[in-house]
């Protein structure tokens, strides 16, 4: 094998997720691009909002010198600082530029925080059903992942958590609004894990991070809020990114917001500079990190994903397939009613219906339906969606 | 420790560079931005070119749908097309889009092509001096560098490269033009070490590859050319970045070519595509490789940077500094008057010069010295330069 083994292993083990896209695509160039209605990917229909694109054209048109150049690999100064302010503004701490590293989204952010934190062998955790990215993260620098069941809502459930942080634990990464099931976690439930990760870092007198991995924080629903996981641990990071809110995922800008009290853990933020530099980013895209400066408190119409997740959960329910109503992100994770999830998507395939099989979330059994698509691909899918049900005899 | 040993450890290890920026960015903000030649980085100071700013600008003032949202791992085809098609017509090879991954920038494509090749404790060889992240990049996916010592000119000596490779060997990284040194690799010199590891991957019966990092490719002097490698080994991929040649380093463009007859090589251009994604890059900035696609045959003006070349060059010499006449890039790399490199940093420091010592390029004894820079930085360095020659006698 000329490639190394791991990644080799790791292709081969995500590659049906693969093939479903292929086989989408050929699907696509078969029948026609509008005869497939393609649930199965999280790349937001909807444009960057006009404030993005005012700002951006106000900096094209009038270019400063050296506004390509490299910066700080931490980033702009000034950007940081907006962060940074939306961010005291929020929770009421006082977050300062030191705090906040810019990224190349909230996955070069895991990466960076990950690469930071990670010894050989130490332990991460994650609750399933999650994004499975957060394993290829964990793995490229060395780290364990360790995956936790959830409760019938998807539900962290605190006694399996107690029970496994161990004195390898170097962090436990939760997503809320979680892809791909779209719940979003009570106050209460933050504040739980954070109690116990801290009752366990004095049990084992060890460091434990409680990474929030927020890329869907402004996209909820019913007038909810996720609440600030700051308050709750102070070895708290956020990774966040601006693809979701202002639609710009291709752009690759998001950031690494640390508890302020972590300032006293030796060498946490310069060792994300650090990790950001050597990790090859060096620093995040720079036209893009001086738009979404002014763009802290903007985002794309949550309204409109609202009456796309009305219109898909209520059909769906109609026609008798089981799923939790997700509060936020532009996911739902209805259960297959066929063991085999895999199976299943090729039954809603036969209907040009694309989605993504559970067990590429870690959690077999059910289905990923991404809604974040044109009214159009909603309404078509309907008829396949419903044929299905009646297969599978729903109602 | 509450972050990885490992990154801790390299952090320390390189801390004296950044021991010297900080102790110059403390000397801009005491006697003044304007009193002090910074010399120590290699942030292009010309402006992109007007073809990019016009570029832009187009792509800005007429938005396409979906402009800003994910696209294909690898990058948009046409942009992979465009750079396929330069690559044909400079090589007489014939490329393609599958031959080619956008990257964030070089320094991206480096990661990804090392993680997708190396097995832990695998072996790559860079010749010192070189840029010193190929360390960093090398050990973030188990690697083990061999660092190769070079001729007087700098220039690498097939013996010892001979008596190197080992059946652990996966690739060798050649830099040139180089960094820190300038020097441009001939034709020849390509061919031997091409041909030397054809004939060590017989012996072994492994697969080498020679790694190309091009990103200075454009910058060269006295219509200079820096030879192809596709032509002289079949696994040869080149890194490149659009940062040096279209001066917008921060913005994070480059791509990966690998060799067409690499499409034979086992899962290697997936495993690209597959690494761009898992080390969290996703894709390479979705603007920038769109405007980047019509500018293949752009680049800053040379002409400027020999300028500069010539001038500080032909004073240093004069001086009685001892160094090679760069042929490309935007560094020289002249001899330290004292053994230790980093007490002659110093004493340059007495007249606010700012440079970099050799041993962070892996070859004490020398510093680099990079002169993209404004004239007036270039004119202004001279007399701290001529006061610490005559302290040392070198006239």
């Amino acid at each position: 094998m000329s490639i190394s083994d791991n990644v080799s292993r790791r292709m081969v083990e995500g590659s049906w997720i693969r093939r479903m896209f292929e086989e989408g695509a050929i699907l696509k160039q078969r029948i026609g691009e509008e005869n497939v209605f393609d649930l199965s990917i999280g790349n937001p229909v909807m444009e960057p909002p006009p404030e993005f694109d005012r700002e951006l054209k106000k900096l094209v048109e009038n270019p400063m010198p050296g506004m390509h150049r490299y910066m700080e690999n931490a980033g702009y100064a000034e950007t940081r600082a907006a962060v940074a302010t939306q961010l005291s503004l929020e929770t009421g701490i006082d977050f300062n530029i030191n705090d906040i590293v810019m990224t190349c989204g909230a996955a070069g952010a895991l990466n960076v925080v990950l690469k930071t934190l990670t010894n050989p062998g130490d332990e991460v955790i994650v609750f399933a059903p999650y994004f499975m990215e957060y394993g290829n993260y964990i793995d490229n620098h060395g780290g364990i992942v360790t995956v936790l069941p959830t409760d019938e809502h998807f539900i962290p459930e605190l006694d399996v958590l107690e029970a496994t942080v161990s004195a390898k634990t170097k962090a436990v990464i939760i997503n809320s609004p979680n892809n791909p099931s779209g719940v979003v976690y009570s106050k209460e439930l933050v504040h739980q894990i954070g109690e116990l990760i801290g009752k366990k870092e004095s049990q084992f007198g060890t460091q434990i991070f409680l990474i929030s991995d927020e890329a869907y924080r402004k996209i909820i629903y019913d007038g909810l809020e996720y609440p600030q996981v700051f308050h709750h641990h102070p070895r708290s990071i956020v990774t966040n990114s601006y693809s979701k809110d202002l639609g710009l995922p291709g752009e690759r800008i998001g950031y690494i917001a640390a508890h302020p009290d972590c300032r006293q853990v030796d060498g946490l933020m310069s060792g994300f500079i650090f990790c950001n530099r050597i990790l090859g980013y060096v620093n995040a895209p720079a036209l893009i990190q001086r738009v979404v400066r002014s763009l802290q408190q903007v985002t794309v119409s949550v309204a409109e994903y609202q009456k796309k997740r009305d219109f898909l959960y209520s059909h769906l329910v109609e026609m008798g397939y089981s799923l939790i109503k997700p509060q936020g992100a532009f996911y739902m994770f209805p259960k297959s009613p066929m063991e085999d999830d895999v199976a299943f998507i090729r039954e809603l395939q036969q209907w040009n219906i694309l989605t993504t099989p559970g067990r590429g979330f870690g959690f077999p059994g059910h289905i990923r339906v991404s809604y974040c698509v044109a009214d159009s691909v909603l309404e078509g899918c309907l008829e396949g969606f419903k044929k299905v049900a009646q297969k599978f005899k729903l109602c």
